[in-house]
């Protein structure tokens, strides 16, 4: 059956999330109506991460199989046009092969956090950042993160609603710059469990308002405890940015070999 | 009297506009109210510029006068108490003399125009940008537009509802670049006509489209003519974005010397 792979943009703020919930509307709830809405068929999307609340996408990637074909680019337009009024874009739409699945088959995923960093709360940019008003160092935040980096329990930076079966994560990549008044965090891992990125986040801005030493974060790593994080940083400056597909990297059932 | 300088951030998109009206709320409005809540004095917020309906700000200027004193640092953060849940920011408060005034002591100013070009439509900047799907030479765009540089006649980019004296001002600075795909106009003069930025912008999108030669914004402006101009951009691109105040640019009447 046809499968195809959308690239997604979507601002999370009216979203109670990716996931279909019952207390709410989410990205997943609007794109399986807008495909319905096209082709009257019933979809399940399945997506690359389940960002939370109030978490954005550049580029999320998703799924969908149909009954019956389409040109991909019929698609992306058909979707587009009935996701009108809603936050959600469909910037692109390929062709898959039928083991393409847009969960398992991904090989790394990249999160950006954004923080803007001054005394003024924000008008432009409010549920698109976190305002933080004391002055960071995004020097110091990025030397704390390096201990992050490779394999790790990463039970402190686990949310307690976390589903995965283990706290041990490969960090690939991690990196905080300082743009002006901005201060962004850029990650990048194979999977990372629930609020992780946030609980990072959160962890790192503690080290860049001089709270913590540049070294208790490598320290809160190896407590392997909940109580050893910072705050958990808010949803509305967290994006989820890229997802990669190897080549044959999915077995025809949609799970890894 | 103390009078205060402001520098204002804010999202256009719910407002009627920066000056007050019948027809719903203005930036000034939930200004003024907001000075009223904090100190209880009635004030008039004078702008720099009068900013349309869904025209955004990154430094808007505005001035002003109360009967009694206090330090800036509270007027500012008093007043950005009292502005939550707009989407208004006082970035700055300063002192200034009682011959300053926002309008008539400007020396420049300095707007941006934002364009998205891309394909897809827009969710994360919906307000934010101008959507233009068709490719755009923005280096076209660019050299068209050095011919509007310096003195002219700007009636064919001036709206119908302009109420200036005279159609003739002077453009000291015009560029257009490419940022991945985004397209940005910057443009600085001491000052702009109603619309004046807008209608620019439409007609240089017209050659960056490829449907007009690079000479025909030059044509255009020597037309003199509304007719000759292309369509008008959406307000949802623009943003005010700097004023500039020379020394002893303005008399104690708060008009230019």
């Amino acid at each position: 059956m046809p499968r195809y792979k959308l690239t997604l943009e979507y601002d999370g703020t009216p979203f109670v999330g990716w996931q279909r919930q019952e207390n709410g509307l989410s990205v997943q709830q609007v794109l399986e109506e807008a495909v319905k809405a096209f082709c009257g068929e019933d979809v399940t999307v399945f997506g690359s991460g389940r960002t939370d609340a109030g978490v954005h996408a550049i580029g999320q990637v998703a799924h969908i199989t149909l009954n019956k074909s389409h040109p991909a680019d019929t698609v992306r337009r058909a979707i587009n046009q009935h996701l009108i009024p809603h936050l959600v874009a469909v910037l692109d739409v390929e062709d898959v092969a039928d083991d393409f699945h847009a969960r398992f088959s991904a090989e790394s995923r990249s999160y950006r956090y954004r923080i803007v960093n001054r005394r003024a709360r924000l008008a432009l940019d409010r549920n698109r950042a976190w305002h933080v008003p004391l002055p960071l160092d995004a020097g110091a935040m990025h030397e704390a993160a390096q201990s992050l980096l490779g394999k790790h329990d990463f039970t402190t930076f686990r949310s307690v609603k976390c589903q995965a079966k283990s706290p041990v994560k490969t960090l690939d990549e991690v990196s905080v710059e300082r743009r002006g008044e901005e201060v962004w965090l850029y990650t990048r891992a194979q999977s990372f469990m629930h609020n992780q990125v946030r609980a990072i986040v959160g962890s790192l801005k503690m080290v860049g308002e001089g709270k913590w030493p540049v070294g208790q974060i490598a320290e809160a790593l190896a407590a392997c405890e909940r109580t050893a994080c910072g705050p958990t940083a808010p949803a509305c400056g967290l994006y989820f940015d890229t997802v990669t597909f190897g080549a044959r990297r999915y077995g025809p059932d949609g799970k890894p070999d």
